[in-house]
């Protein structure tokens, strides 16, 4: 099935990550690509503990924000999508997580049909979870389960910066 | 600071976990408090990799709904108050995760200013997260992370079950 996290609150990838260790905690197979991120996190420390979780970054140490995308990021985008059309077709995990591919997407790092193909080519035994803000209409109309998490309140707005262990 | 995961739709639970997961990759003490639950799940299995992790449930394995709440889950419930006084007076965790507390407190099996007082004794170096659907204003306002998970869709609504590995 296909599951969606977007809007534009804080734990859609944490909530992503949290269904990865619920998985693994089954003994699942887990494959966790993350789009236009490339520095390590907690969360990556963490699920390395577990053998059955393949891990693999398509960005780079920079945080790119609207326009500033480059041709190196096109480059690792489509890198993540060929990865993710292997896993698809070998069938070597059980839930795949695209984390900020709805960024990756709304930057037109990666063109929508690619990722409409990538969950029209997902086996039914499959789970795919696609993360980010920004999520097309036409990805949630072919989503089992979509989520919006909307911000309420967050230290930002008062200055606190991004914290290790609890944003990244 | 205190973070808030309210709202209908899922991930409130497994976003949680996933802050877990990202602390715990961090080398943090993590206290994951699981109020009206009593049942082995996948992320009790994954979190039980991690010695810095602790987890108690203080819910029987029946699902409660409105209004169905007994004695028991009143005691229950406040064992889960009792441990996280403890954990605060203590300093025994770094992150405290009350799960479902929102939900104790819709079913007054919790009494309010018990959770205020939780929030207000709450050391600063401490990150506190409460769950659960229908968070009280009072709670909100306490709060410095507040997000909530809006369902678009879910395929309950087409009469899928919860499943192993994905829902619990």
């Amino acid at each position: 099935m296909i599951h969606v996290y977007t809007g534009n609150g804080k734990g859609k990838t944490t909530a992503a990550i949290g269904l990865a260790l619920r998985s693994l905690g089954r003994g699942r197979r887990v494959a966790l690509l993350q789009f236009l991120k490339g520095r390590e996190t907690g969360e990556i420390k963490g699920l390395a503990r577990f053998e059955n979780c393949k891990i693999r970054q398509f960005g780079t140490e920079d945080l790119i924000t609207e326009g500033a995308a480059g041709e190196i990021d096109r480059q690792l985008a489509e890198e993540g999508c060929l990865w993710a059309e292997e896993i698809l077709r070998d069938k070597s995990a059980d839930l795949v997580i695209l984390d900020e591919i709805n960024v990756a997407l709304h930057m037109k790092l990666v063109e929508i049909t690619r990722v409409t193909d990538l969950i029209a080519n997902c086996p039914p035994e499959i789970e795919m979870v696609l993360t980010g803000r920004n999520c097309p209409p036409e990805i949630i109309d072919l989503a089992d389960y979509a989520g919006e998490i909307k911000e309420i309140k967050h230290p930002y707005q008062k200055g606190t910066i991004a914290r290790e262990g609890i944003e990244y």
